[in-house]
This record gives C-alpha cells, structure tokens and sequence, in this order.
C-alpha cells in the first residue's frame, strides 16, 4: 500500500459518504446516528440523503414525531458513524443537528411510499395491541430534515500492515493530524 | 411470512447475537457500542466477544487507556446498536456497562497479536507526529472486559409487507410489546 497521508484519507472519508448518497448498496447509505436520550445514550440507522464537503454537512429524514426529533431538540449534539467492513475503515463524525419541517419542495419530490413514513399514528415508538395497529396519513408536516453540521472527524484504518487512525476538525480547516490507534 | 410473534423476535436477537460472536462475518460481530462523553455523544465500532440471553449481558473488550474507557467510568449507560441489511433488521440494547481490567485467565487465552492492542504508548487518541510513531507493550492491566447489563432491546423489522416494532424490557421479565414504527 502507498503510505496513506491526512489529506488522502479526508477525501476517502467524503467519497464513501458520497457513494451512500448514490448507492443503496454502500455501508455508508446506512450511517449510525448516535444522541443523547432523557435515559442516555441513543443509536439507530438512518439512510444518509446528502454529503456535501465544502460546507461539511451530512443530511437525514425522520419524523418531527419521532424521539430523535425531540432528543435534537433538547440536545442538538450527534454522532454518526460508519463501519466499512470490506475496506476495514471507521468514520466516526461528530456535530450538531438543526431540524427543518414541512419542506413542501422537497416533500412534493418524494416517491408515495416514502411519503406514508411522515403521518403515522399513534406516533413512532406509542405502544399498540398489535403489529397492525397503525395507521399512516401522510402529513408533510412531520416530514423533517436534519442537518449535520460536521465539526470533526476520526477516521481509522485497519490497514494490514498497521492499523492508520485520523482526526480532522473545522476549527483547523480539517487540515487533519495523526493519532494513536 | 408467518405472522411474527413477541417471544419469536426476542429469540431472534439473541440468536443473532451468538452469531456474531461466532462468525466474524455476521454483522452482529461489529456492533456499535454508544456512550455519552464529554462533548457528546460517541460512537464506535466493538467486536462481540459474548452474548448471554439467560443474564441478559454482551460482553466487549477495550483498552483501560481508551477514552470509551473514561466515558464509561463517567457515565455507565450503553446503547449496542446492529443493522442487518440482509435480513433488514436493526437491533437497539440499552443498558449498563461495568468494567474489569487486568483478568490473567481472560488475557493469557488471547492471541499473541490481540495482546499488542493493549498497551500502546501513547494511549489510543493521543496525537502522533507519524502515523508509525507508536509502538506496543503488551500489557495485561490495560487489557478491560466490558460487560453490557441489558436492560431493554427495541428491535424494527422492515419486513416486505409492513414495518414491524417491538421493544422487550428486563423489568417486565421481556414479555414484549408492540410498539408503532
């Protein structure tokens, strides 16, 4: 392997969260967002819809009925996390979270189906008597977008040879330094 | 598909866990263990190295000089989190970590190349002038077995013809309800 540097392993990080932008099939289609919960710390999949570089952002759907929506709102902090096990790299970002609902542009371009996911009740995670007991009138109210702002990254790489570890922040205009793995 | 039951996802997720301690091809072999430290949430990438259903514990292990190390000394709460694309299940335990460092029986049965994780000079995250500018002691006191109490499992099963969700809990014996998606 070419001896990897900082900036070659920034632009690794940012073309895989691209190609889980674009392909279903990526690890990084299916990042992990990590909040802080009333009861500690929270984890689940979400399908990354935007990565952009330039202005470091990552961005998520949910539903503004959801309880990551309401643990963004009282603590706005967030990691996300990928694990590529092909390539055997970590990403873990962190930043903080704004929220945005209603976007009738952006709802008016999603397919029905995925529509039906914005407006169902009882809300996400009510308990009900049976699987079926739920029903879902899309409402593009609920329909919420999360924007990440990423203020750092630590990248890690389970290289054969040696294992690589990274970390970026904004602060420093992601000029990036190497850490012990 | 047969209509799911409460006690059969129980069954899967454990089922699912013991996999993953066993087939490091399993996606239940990485989870994503989260805690809450100092400035957020964080998130990262462990190997299950044991999954107990009738105590209801996952077992991971870590460096004593890691910062989940400190985090967890912090603040105890987990949450382990699973995504199996193929099966299109996500897999969400809360619980309480406890930690114990320095075991000789657990330290002398791993491979001589797992004993070099532990005791790197500097410690894990510290910053490094070289990507190479670490070397390794093997050091049993820096070796740490965490044991994960699980207190509660949400599991979400995006099955073809509905989205399935049911959350177990240990204070009601995990008898399960159903939960909204």
């Amino acid at each position: 392997m070419t001896e990897p540097t900082l900036q070659g392993y920034l632009g690794t990080v940012w073309q895989h969260l691209l190609h889980g932008v674009n392909d279903r099939h990526h690890p990084c289609r299916h990042p992990t967002l990590a909040t802080i919960g009333p009861d500690g710390p929270q984890a689940r999949t979400l399908v990354l819809r935007a990565a952009n570089q330039g202005v470091a952002t990552l961005t998520l759907h949910t539903d503004s009925a959801s309880a990551k929506t309401s643990e963004l709102c009282a603590d706005p902090r967030v990691a996300i996390h990928v694990w590529l096990p092909d390539h055997r790299l970590q990403f873990r970002l962190s930043g903080t979270a704004t929220l945005q609902s209603g976007d009738m542009a952006l709802w008016s371009g999603l397919p029905a189906r995925a529509q039906t996911n914005y407006g169902s009740a009882p809300s996400p995670g009510a308990a009900i008597a049976a699987p079926d007991a739920v029903a879902s009138t899309p409402d593009p109210a609920r329909f919420t977008q999360i924007t990440c702002q990423i203020a750092s990254i630590d990248l890690l790489h389970l290289a054969a040879d040696r294992h690589y570890r990274a970390a970026f922040d904004a602060k420093t205009n992601w000029q990036g330094r190497w850490l012990a793995p």
